[in-house]
């Protein structure tokens, strides 16, 4: 925790509110509830809200102030062009722009935001009012009480008034935040099991699909494709190269459908869904990089084999690996060639850029959000890197000319990741290092790997001293023992030691608060008065303590 | 929690304290650590010391008071038998009161206790200056800071400043407060590694020791022994017993040393100790009553062959289970016809105590002391109960007959144990049903061993609804499942809602403080200021907040 006044190190979450006794709203509930167990530190609540109607029109919002002053960009742009009166844009007002009545963009779109705006406000009053869910955020004057509530057991039945660390207020998953206690529960394992279906059989629907669209039953189901496809030299290579393409889109599309899913759990924040993310990409690419090109033959067979005889798998490792020396070698060297040659010359986003600026970005924001690199996208670097580890590791021992591979591989990636964190993304959220366990965690199991693929490889070659390898495995357990038992907790959870540390400045609670209302709900006109509904005013006006 | 002041509500115990920074002293740490976390609530803090020494001499200067006080008795007693003057009791001062001088028991025991005492109070100054431990009890004046704070971890490095709920004062181990967070992790596992070992092989020491001690060899190691063992009758009964008796005196042993090997464990609770110990006692009845006896042979064999194969164990128990079905019904039935009968008579106790009134006590205290029966001994009593219930659960399908029995068992279990624990026994402690889950898990252990059990019965006699059963082990799971997320929390800390209730009074917080100290600590004599070494004084006159 830094001495700087971070929003989130002031608030919790709560989830699983009880069902409302009658006669109270939610915030009457809520505050009377954490007044009762804080009667010195509790500040103020914000009651949940289901603010997807509000977003809806906050959006269409911003589209038509976006499309304003990119047409009065054009205007001025056409006026500086010789004629001083310019000429006004104009669009169509019917589907996509393409159809119905041509009218003045300027006029049109200053109407239409005149038009929503009271729309706007009549939903952000009924949102606040007749939309409040079974959530809240709940925010202290201190951040040793915030710390200590998160961790701490509220009722004593646990699935009612579950409290947890606030993510900030940026990454919040709003939607999330209504899904009771054991829905979490049931959405969470049946989610594992679609990922592991997914991983163990994703080779089957992607065969399916490339067996359906041959060439053949493509011109039947869209025939306007005909004149390409009857182009003979296209036609070879469609026909060659069509079950790859879906593999290579499913590839692509795989950590989006796993983000989706993990964010189906039930997660509150983006940070902990892409965390998860990565820990199922991670399996994913290890089952079927790693294992699947290593073992060859099904994935399940191998499963199943090892099921019956679980001593099998050191023999199992130990006979196969040294057959993909050579795959694997290429595979890492691939990976930093080209993987980082893309990388650091970032050449897609910068004819990408350049592309949109010449001819569709008008306006300084758009210009802006062309350029917008985005984050580092933790989600599928981090178990690829893991995937690199690991097979690093277990060559190792079998083909050693891999490790300066490996070398060069997180050498370059220190100094061309580092170079990309600190200089282009820019970070969508700030985990405080939560990552780094689920990082440790995977690279002892490779480590573990390595050690048990080396004791059978050397066992396999009859060297004799290969009793003096049985310490390692043990040792390295012995050694994510300690480091779980040490340091894990004060990644999940926050040390009050920490959390009682001077702050550089005086938080102004007013401040945090706000930072957590919605930006569809935050209207400079609406005045406080109406968000006393949804966000409590309790202890507002009261003195604070640091 | 009741509406009462209960002191082990306002206090934690924190172990692990880091060592201490040049020119500090324990006290100071720790006051200092948790007034910067906790400015408002603290109260005060108790540094934990090493009281072997003083407690050795409390005991003796007790000792003396209590032989004093029956001396006295012996005198008054013998000035009403007529003789007005009375006779004054004398002892030898040589060993065990048999050798040495003859001299007036009172005035002996006077002198003894004069010197004594300065003797404790040098020795507490002592303790309570030089023989700080790295650990302390911490209080606080709210119920929730207390309640919170044993829940929230206060250093980063989890080894450090462990904070946990404190135990009421009577049932601390204080020489366990000092061992560090390591070692008690280290200290488990050997401990679990011993009794794993004591459980599949006790029968090999036993073994070992009754074919040590056949008479012959008695008489050669006991030459005193040989008019004894020569009697015919007697020695045709000992032979035929001795491997039995050492059997008994191992199983008479057996929840002793369990104990003890749970509190070196490092627990800092007898309640947890007796919790732990119950928990390795249940597993020995049950693999070795249980699955020895049902399964013939020697344990360790079918372990063996049930980890090369591991779908057999359905099989095993279908095959084994029905022949020891009458030896089961008799264990069941012996055990309420004795057990339940001496149970509600206490013969035993009564005779013991109708003897010991009659020629041993003398004065009210050491009738009292003879009286007192003890706490319910959960340590033997919950796990002989849990076994009975797998037993009863398990034969219900095989051997319906047991069913009444079972009932029986138990409806009068709840009689008899109802009365005596309400109005015979005298609780050692208070858990707070800290022992439910621990049962509960054991019973729903219980249940799902027989509804397997009936599975692979059923089948192996072709009934040919048998997969109707199958939901219900899943079942079972889910209930368990549940019960475990929704209610286990609550039983391991306390929900803060419970704490934040309202109390029947203020707390005094001097009160609070000063029941912890331990009576070997505790001197009328000793000034306040003598305390404030170990004992701080931070805050102590402060104004306290409920």
């Amino acid at each position: 925790m830094s001495p700087e006044v971070r929003p989130q190190q002031f608030a919790v979450l709560v989830r699983d509110l009880p069902d409302l006794p009658k006669g109270q709203s939610r915030k009457e509930q809520v505050d009377s509830y954490f007044k009762a167990i804080y009667p010195d530190t509790f500040y103020r609540s914000m009651v949940v809200t289901n603010n997807k109607e509000a977003n809806k029109i906050y959006e269409e919002l911003e589209g038509y102030k976006k499309k304003l002053a990119r047409a009065e960009a054009v205007y001025a742009e056409s006026k500086s062009a010789g004629k001083p009166e310019g000429t006004r844009p104009t669009i169509k007002t019917g589907f996509l722009g393409l159809l119905g009545k041509r009218v003045d963009a300027i006029e049109y779109y200053n109407e239409k935001i005149k038009e929503i705006i009271p729309k706007l406000e009549a939903e952000q009053k009924i949102t606040l009012k007749e939309k409040q869910l079974g959530a809240a955020l709940v925010f202290f004057t201190s951040r040793v009480a915030a710390a200590s509530a998160a961790q701490s057991l509220h009722a004593q039945l646990v699935d009612t008034w579950t409290v947890s660390d606030a993510p900030e207020s940026r990454e919040l998953i709003w939607n999330n935040l209504n899904i009771k206690f054991f829905q979490r529960q049931i959405r969470q394992y049946v989610v594992y099991v679609i990922v592991a279906l997914t991983i163990m059989f994703y080779m089957i629907p992607i065969g399916l699909i490339s067996a359906l669209t041959t060439l053949d039953n493509l011109k039947k189901i869209l025939p306007f494709l005909k004149p390409v496809i009857n182009i003979t030299a296209l036609k070879t290579v469609l026909e060659a190269y069509l079950p790859q393409i879906a593999l290579i889109v499913f590839l692509a599309l795989l950590p989006k459908l796993l983000l989706f899913l993990s964010k189906t759990e039930g997660i509150p924040a983006v940070s902990h869904a892409v965390r998860a993310a990565s820990g199922k990409y991670f399996y994913f690419t290890v089952l079927n990089v790693f294992i699947g090109v290593t073992v060859g033959g099904t994935l399940f067979k191998t499963f199943k084999s090892i099921e019956k005889d679980p001593n099998s798998i050191v023999d199992v490792l130990a006979n196969s690996l040294p057959g993909n020396a050579t795959f694997f070698l290429t595979y890492v060297a691939l990976q930093f060639f080209v993987g980082y040659g893309l990388e650091l010359s970032r050449i897609v986003p910068l004819i990408i850029y350049h592309l949109k600026r010449k001819y569709l970005c008008k306006t300084e924001a758009e210009l802006k959000e062309a350029w917008f690199p985005g984050d580092l996208g933790y989600g599928t670097r981090v178990p690829s890197d893991m995937l690199i580890v690991t097979i690093v590791f277990c060559y190792s021992c079998i083909a050693p000319l891999i490790i300066p591979f490996g070398v060069v591989y997180f050498a370059l990636g220190w100094l061309i990741l580092r170079n990309q964190a600190l200089k282009v993304y820019v970070p969508a959220y700030e985990s405080y290092g939560r990552m780094w366990p689920h990082m440790f965690l995977r690279l002892v199991a490779a480590l573990l790997l390595y050690q048990i693929t080396m004791l059978g490889y050397f066992g396999s070659k009859k060297f004799i001293y290969v009793g003096f390898l049985i310490p390692l495995p043990i040792l390295s357990l012995i050694f994510v023992y300690i480091c779980q038992k040490r340091f894990y907790k004060s990644f999940s959870d926050t040390a009050l030691e920490v959390a009682s540390r001077e702050l550089k400045e005086t938080p102004s609670m007013e401040h945090i608060f706000r930072s957590y209302i919605p930006l569809s709900l935050n209207s400079e006109k609406v005045d406080d008065d109406q968000f006393e509904d949804a966000l409590s005013q309790a202890s507002r006006s009261g003195s604070f303590v640091v």
